[in-house]
């Protein structure tokens, strides 16, 4: 069995880390289209070149390494995930799936396997959206989903420049954006593997996650209101306290998450509250619902079903309370085949292993738009990302790796 | 029956709100020790001067109006009210009683009626504490509270300097402070007229409040440790939400507190969820319960419920909270005596009212560690106060004021 090589893996994700680190212990500030990300992104070039691949760089920023195949017209093995961060984020996050489809394209070509079908090792541009608060802007680029491109070049990134004018900056022109879709049949397959981002891996003790789709995802927004009153002066009989509708509608969300499916789930994740001060009852509440689920209509079940008894609980109470849709996200789904094939690649392994959801967004998801997918999660340990304490076990990227190079040899052939 | 003057009454009150006016509509600013203060002091002690009284400063900044009785050494007939304002505040809240104490000395002086008990009309000072956050400053002072002036006077105000320096830079001495303290017995009762506060009045249209006594309170801070993670990637049985727990002792508090008495209430007015972001469950989570009611030990009952069942929450849910108790303020009960007095007086007027609670503090509290003392509401329209928008209707002013001045001489004789 072919081995990827874990030291140089290692080696790679450190010297990447050296660019973008905060001297102060504040992470790593590493967004696209900006000095530090072409620094991270001229490194990575010299290392696919190293591994014996043709660079270049598509029409809006994406990074690509291409070993070539025997038949340079069969559909393209494509391997990636992407090098930005968020402002003071984590080492591992994107590298670690990056540094990866690296490994596994070096290793085949310094083993002279021959392999039909091209491999690509893509960085994908913008992710994370710290640059232009545009995520996953690389992928969505390739799977053409940015039908009006005008619209996008003329929103305006966090420093106040639109994004048009940021791409001119970096030598890119927008009118050629179209460039980078990816037509249908471009590629066969695309892995990518990532961190967890959460602690299911972490607190089962399991070394790799077979990912079988990414969440689909609807936003809620509720508004409350009641009447802003004093917290003594005021009987119980009198009020109309704004935040008692929204206590009892994070508790039920809880048990309506649960109900639907075991892959359902729903956060209260912002509430503010209005005075907000010990002695006012809330006089008016804003607050957030995240929910997610491998199916959507599992998602829209547990949206309707929260926003439906959130209305009844209000029409009860008498007190004013909306609740309407401000996200839509359909995610993705893995097959049968490819999350079978990772199974298969995964046991050669050897570590142990769980099939599981991504919750969070990855450009795999954008990327399943045109091609099949494939994902291997690895542990972040205590769950945590885009912070400075994100963590991964270095032995634990080598054995994603490794599984990585196991599937990918299923499809080059 | 001797009639108060409803046209005086409120001119005063209108010529007492040209001073610390906001030209913007930004409501009435005019805390204790600033220039707007000392210009309402000044003209207030020039009507009580018109009135017929002497007039003093006591060495704290408390303004007393005496009409002197046929016996000087008889126990003073009190009653007062405070005209410091909020930041941004209403030209009602204090102003109201104030002039009606005001309105009722001057009536009964202009009518000659011969009282052996001494008259004097307070004006009390600080008792927003939004000068030196030491709210009810004035009649601390004269209940003898400050067993420890130097503590009082090295805090510092919100401009930063104490109160100490502020009050020699006003031509006060903090050394005579203890001048200003009341003997027992001198007073014999003291009444406040006061705005309600809340929309009861306004709910059920009486028009005048017989007060019961002031509410005691405790305030709880809790405090719920969970763990903040991505609220895509987190199967709900892998979550430690810190908010859960708060919305269920919210919910749950509410039905505490009409349980144990229909006077106690119970508000969790202010509440931080961290890291409060719609796709991050909370990590942590801090909030305030206001508990009150007209019997301290019922409020101490209330109190305890939601300590223990809250507590208990979070053992059931293996998250890590605390709460505890940040402010235990004895309030003062009316004796039965004094509000049949008032609502015999009261019912002279002819108009509606109810007995009924305060739930937030007022001078009168203090007063009643040395005095009997009496208190009468009237409504604040939309129960608003604190705020530019907080208004009585004059009328409704006066037949407080009414009702004042038949309690009043019901004690001067």
């Amino acid at each position: 069995m072919l081995q990827i090589n874990a030291e140089r893996l290692e080696n790679r994700l450190k010297a990447l880390a050296q660019i973008g680190r905060s001297e102060k212990g504040n992470g790593w500030t590493r967004p696209s289209f900006t000095p530090q990300y072409h620094e991270a992104r001229d490194l990575v070039a010299s290392w696919m070149r190293e591994a014996g691949m043709q660079v270049r760089v598509d029409t809006v920023g994406n990074l690509i390494g291409r070993l070539e195949g025997t038949d340079p017209q069969a559909p393209v093995v494509a391997m990636g995930s992407h090098i930005d961060t968020v402002i003071n984020g984590g080492m591992f996050d994107g590298a670690a799936g990056t540094m990866t489809g690296l490994e596994v394209a070096q290793t085949i070509s310094e083993a002279g396997l021959p392999h039909r079908h091209p491999i690509e090792v893509i960085a994908v541009v913008e992710e994370e959206g710290a640059r232009f608060g545009e995520g996953l802007m690389g992928s969505k680029t390739m799977a053409g989903l940015y039908t009006d491109p005008e619209a996008l070049f003329a929103k305006k990134a966090y420093d106040g420049h639109t994004i048009g004018e940021v791409f001119r900056e970096y030598g890119f022109e927008p009118d050629r954006i179209g460039e980078s879709v990816r037509p249908k049949g471009y590629y066969k397959c695309y892995f990518e593997l990532h961190i967890e981002q959460c602690h299911v891996l972490d607190s089962t003790g399991d070394v790799l996650g077979i990912v079988e789709g990414i969440a689909s995802l609807i936003w809620l927004r509720g508004h409350v209101k009641g009447k802003a009153a004093h917290a003594g002066a005021t009987p119980m009989a009198f009020r109309k306290d704004a935040f008692i509708p929204v206590a009892m509608i994070a508790k039920e969300a809880e048990e309506i998450a649960k109900a639907v499916s075991d892959n359902t789930v729903a956060t209260l994740g912002k509430l503010q509250l209005s005075p907000n001060i010990p002695n006012a009852i809330p006089g008016e509440v804003e607050f957030t619902f995240d929910v997610r689920g491998l199916h959507m209509e599992d998602v829209e079940k547990v949206a309707a079903l929260i926003s439906e008894r959130f209305r009844q609980i209000c029409r009860e109470r008498e007190i004013d309370g909306e609740i309407e849709q401000t996200l839509y996200l359909l995610g993705a789904e893995v097959s049968d085949e490819m999350k079978d094939l990772v199974e298969e690649a995964v046991k050669k392994v050897g570590v142990p292993y769980r099939r599981m959801m991504s919750g969070a967004g990855h450009d795999a998801q954008m990327m399943a738009r045109i091609t099949d997918i494939g994902m291997i999660f690895v542990p972040s340990i205590d769950g945590v990302s885009h912070v400075p304490e994100e963590n991964t076990k270095f032995c634990d990227i080598a054995s994603g790796a490794q599984a990585m190079l196991n599937v990918v040899q299923t499809k080059i052939g």
